[in-house]
């Protein structure tokens, strides 16, 4: 905590500084597409922790020291905001940490949440994530705060996280799967659904097969990249111009098997990924 | 390492002290049920990375630094002697790590490599396991060093662990993605089959069923434990007598989520465990 504080010394960053983005893993890559297309002039530093992947089993004092970790190496990156693209760390680490850093931040929760809340018409409304998201109890708490007159419910989907990575992205095994996890959503008759998981969008298809035109998906990735572009305009922080070409628009920082990552990365983002660089982030 | 050396100081385990054992989160509990078998007199120390599981995705460098860890852990619980009852980690932290400790250690790969040599007729042995393991190439190097004729088919399966996870043990999904990956093991006519994942002994009378009674199945687990025994009395450290009714025979430590290691745990061990202790594993 000293040495997040300590960045009241440290100049403060600038218009094209980058913006600093981190997921465990891999899934926050969504968000960071997202972000591309929103704000295409942008820098972004992205570190996964593929170390230390998954954090949805971890615990909150866990989750919310490994973020620490992370913001630190961040800053020494001097980003001008941070997007905390991870959905556990989002609900269980950015209440504390948001306090103690200068610059803004964002999670994925808060703008997904909103949106849920707009879109819902029947006020019944379902989360779909990790063992841990669903357990923190995050999305209902947020949406109860923005309007005390909905339903939510959530459903664990462990299983969804290792069929993407799996790649098994339009396949009759995550059909099934699917299928199993959903039907308790569809006899609770909601017309809203949050992807609460980073990695969800990449089998948007088939959740949105599954639950029927009727319902409303609600991806936060979308939502956050959207709402990081409102909070950097409110700040006066929006960078100015694209980098030229000599520019490193797109860095990526990873705690381990760098080649691994890119290799998804590359399946994920248009934009091809030539490095990821690996850190030891437990230096930070 | 000099911590891990300045175990020379340290007055030697007697026979009565417990043996250490440890794996990057639950999996390992198939070992352990395989020594309170062989091993019924003996005292057991575990310890779940659970924290940082798995360590199937992290590098060499990563997987020797936390193994590092837990034995320095370990030794500060007087253990005599101390089982890698992961695949990841014997693959590639034990060779370094046995020639920086005093007490006697062993694996579960060499143990498993021994027998599925013994127990082929045709040479043609399959390896199942994570990806990590697989592309370590562990098993057939040690093959090929116990016998030069033998022919290794490796297939990585990591669908396999979250399945089990998710309690899928007899389930069309599980047959489904086990008939996916090993039918190339069939095409390939192997006649002995190792279960080179410590999750796997749990989804065995699939693996079975699939593989045909044609094929030997080969449970490192179990023949870990026989190598245990046989290494403890050749070092005169065999336990001489159960400890008392007063004595806590088993404990359990992990790096996280206690209660939900418990649970899986009281699932496949047929002794109640009461309770798992959560230590910081990085402070070793």
């Amino acid at each position: 905590m000293a040495i997040l504080m300590s960045q009241t010394n440290i100049p403060f960053p600038g218009n094209s500084a980058p913006i600093g983005v981190f997921d465990s893993g891999v899934g926050g890559l969504t968000v960071v597409r997202e972000i591309m297309r929103a704000l295409p002039e942008e820098s972004i530093i992205y570190f996964g922790d593929t170390a230390r992947v998954p954090y949805g089993s971890k615990s909150k004092e866990t989750v919310t020291k490994y973020s620490r970790q992370i913001i630190r190496f961040l800053n020494t990156q001097h980003v001008k905001a941070i997007v905390v693209a991870c959905n556990t760390a989002s609900a269980m680490a950015l209440d504390e940490i948001e306090k103690e850093i200068k610059i803004p931040i964002i999670g994925v929760v808060k703008p997904g949440a909103k949106v849920a809340s707009e879109t819902t018409k029947n006020g019944k409304i379902g989360v779909i994530g990790t063992e841990a998201m669903i357990r923190s109890n995050i999305y209902p708490s947020y949406l109860e705060q923005i309007n005390s007159n909905v339903e939510v419910i959530g459903k664990p989907c462990p299983l969804f996280v290792p069929l993407v990575e799996e790649g098994l992205l339009q396949d009759p095994v995550t059909d099934e799967i699917a299928m199993r996890y959903l039907s308790v959503l569809i006899d609770c008759n909601i017309d809203t659904l949050i992807l609460g998981c980073t990695h969800y969008p990449l089998i948007r298809s088939t959740i949105a097969r599954i639950m029927g035109e009727k319902v409303k998906l609600v991806n936060p990735a979308y939502e956050t990249a959207w709402e990081l572009k409102r909070m950097l305009e409110q700040e006066n922080l929006l960078c100015n111009a694209r980098p030229g070409l000599g520019g490193n628009q797109y860095q990526f920082f990873v705690s381990d098997a760098a080649e691994k990552f890119r290799n998804f990365a590359n399946s994920i983002l248009k934009y091809g990924i030539l490095s990821a660089k690996t850190i030891n982030i437990e230096e930070y």
